[in-house]
This record gives structure tokens, sequence and C-alpha cells, in this order.
């Protein structure tokens, strides 16, 4: 993921720890190596590619003395269960935390529609519940594959810094999925939660990194080693 | 420091590297243990026990595999020769790199002066160049050092996330700093970088974490090892 993101998602961990001193927050390690290989790419192709540099850092991270490892990158959950199976220590794993907020959002216990904004692997293939063709039927799934130039521009826009026109795209992005009546959106990709402001907390909108902060830090207070 | 600081800290190496992919940005480790007793208490009583745990810190990073130390807390560098010192890696130090942009700001070769806002230990002993009290005389001096318990006060805000009321609040300190007429206005604690927005865009105001971590993105594309 983009070094923005991971700046966010330390930032909503700072401010969802309600503490009064710099000694109550979460001692942390945050480990960006972004030279590893581009995951959505490696997950269309059927490679898996990335896996051995995720684990390569996971496994680094548990070896520091680290009680769990988050990874605030979607994509890369595609291989959880890889790296859960790997590591002795606990992996918060973002996609399972977003079941309870899902259904909550949707109303609905089963049978959702979910629209994922994000990477074209997220987007086109079932990491998070009802976010498959089925779920939609051809005509409602044919349009939501038109939004992955757009999200993927977005994306790339954020990686690159130019900020503004992103924010405004992520907008009419909202817009256009809201559009197809999905009962909730998710922000799939740690750069679109990097810029979404308040859009979170408007409606139907999920963003993972904030649930994903939320957890750690519910996981640091609730008896860590 | 408190975690938000570091979040700014990382949010601004990544805005200020201009970069294409996630790939082309800087990688780093970050370690945040934020148990870290407290800099300027131990400074005010003459007492160097944080440098034990700075150092240990700082060693950890170098065997790690880090190439060069950043540490975007002001006080931290009342140490950083010893720091320096007891590293065989680069200390990126702030506090030098403010020397240009001070000058610069106040379009003065000599006799700046300069008032910091920040730790009671960072506005009251010469960390920074133009700051004690044979700059400003005496009078000057005694307002400059009433304004230590609303900076004080602003800085436990950040921490604990109370950051509407910290960011009016610095809006008003600026203000009460700038009527003492300095050459320059340091943000000398990097709690009040965390929410200085636009402020460091005004005139003669200083960020040294924004000053920071460009000379990291600089040393990063310089030829690091």
């Amino acid at each position: 993921m983009g070094s923005l993101a991971t700046a966010k998602f330390l930032e909503v961990l700072a401010q969802e720890s309600e503490v009064e001193n710099d000694q109550d927050h979460i001692p942390f390690i945050t480990l960006s190596l972004p030279d590893i290989s581009d995951r959505s790419r490696a997950i269309t192709i059927g490679s898996d590619a990335p896996l051995r540099q995720i684990l390569e850092r996971a496994l680094w991270l548990e070896k520091a003395g680290c009680g769990a490892i988050a990874i605030p990158c979607n994509t890369a959950h595609f291989w959880a269960s890889e790296i859960r199976y790997a590591l002795s220590i606990e992996l918060i794993n973002m996609i399972e935390l977003i079941r309870t907020p899902l259904h909550v959002t949707s109303g609905k216990i089963r049978d959702i529609r979910t629209i994922v904004l994000g990477t074209s692997a997220t987007m086109m293939q079932p990491l998070y519940p009802g976010t498959n063709k089925q779920c939609f039927g051809d005509e409602v799934w044919q349009s939501i594959s038109e939004l992955r130039d757009s999200t993927a521009t977005v994306i790339t826009d954020v990686k690159a810094g130019n900020i503004t026109r992103a924010k405004e795209n992520l907008q009419q992005l909202v817009q256009d999925a809201r559009s197809l009546n999905p009962d909730a959106i998710i922000l799939g990709c740690s750069e679109l939660s990097a810029i979404s402001g308040g859009l979170a907390a408007d409606g139907n909108i999920i963003d993972p990194i904030t649930i994903l902060a939320k957890e750690c830090i519910k996981w640091w207070n609730g008896g860590q080693m």
C-alpha cells in the first residue's frame, strides 16, 4: 500500500485511542517496505508472488516482538489464510471484521449486495461478502465492472499525491455506486480510506481501515501479552 | 512523542515524496514505543533518564538495517550529540536543518530572535538559535515564559485527541507570540506540527517536522546505502 494510506491508518489509530498521555498510546512497529510487488496484478494473473514478500515481513515483525499483526491493505487479504497459518502470533483480519458492520449497515442478516471500490482484484473477486455477480445479476454487474477504471485512477492519483482531484473523483464514484442500489459500499482500498474524510460517517459507506484501527486498540486494551 | 504526531510526520513524508507508484516510496520502519519517559521533565530537572531508552531504540533500528534515523521529536534533540555518537549510521538532525530556513525566513544572517512554541524545556533552554533571554531582554523574555502554560495545554489536548480546541488555542498562541515581534516562530513540538494545517505556509512560521520529512526524502534520493 502507499505511504499516505499508512499515515492515515496510524492517524485513525492515534485518534481512536482515547488516552491522556503519550505513555498510554499503543506501542507499535510500522514496517513500510513499498518495493513489494503489485498485489492486484498478481491476483488477476493467478500468481502468489507477493505472498512470499508479505510472509517475510510478517515473520520479521513476529521476531521483532510484536504480539499481533495488522495489514491495512485490502488486497493483501486474499492471502489472509496463508499469512495466519505461517504466524504464531495473531493476524487481526480486516475482512472478517467487516462482516458485523456490513450487516448492521445494510440491516440484513443475509443476501446483502455490496459494492467494493478498490483495486481491480478486490472489485472483481469475492474478497468481501455479497460482492459477486450472482448477487447483482448481469446488468448491474456490468455497471460495477465499469467503475473499475475510474477507481483505479483515484487510487493512482492518491499514490502520486494528486489529492484534490482524487477527492473529487471519489465523490463521483460513490455517487455512481449508490445509483446501483447496493446495501453497502466498501472503501476497499486504503488509498480511498486515506482521502475519505467524513464519507464513512455517511449512510451505507464502510471504511475497513477505521474498523481495523479500532480492533487493534481493542486487542491492545483487552489483555495483550 | 504522541502517536498523532507520528502519523503527521509520515503523512508529510508521503506527500512530499513525488512518486508515481507504491514501489517508489521511501522504505521505512517506524518504531513507536510511547512508554519512553517524559523528555521535557527530565531536561528541566537535569536528568538524562530518557536518553538510555532513546539509544536503545536507535540502536535497534540500526540493527534492523536502517540506513539513517530521524527523530521527529524536538525535545529529544537535546541529546542529539549523544545519539549521533552512539550510532554508526546517520542521524538526520532536525535542529541543524532549521538554521537555513530560519535565516531565510527572518532575512537576517545573525542576531535573529526566535520564539519556540513547544514543551517547557524546548521553550526555556537554548535548543534552537536566537531563543535565549539575551536575544529578547528581560521584559519580552518574561512574556515568552508566560506562553509556556498555554502551549503545554495545547500539546496535552493534541495527545488526548481534543483537536478542535487545540487548533483554536494554537491560533491564539501564534498571535500572542507574533505580538512580541520575533523574526520567526518555530512550531517546536511535533504535536503542534500535527495540527498546524496551513500555518507554516504563513509568513514567519517554521515547521521542523515538514523540514525533517523533506530532508529524509533528500537523503533517500541522494545515494543511500
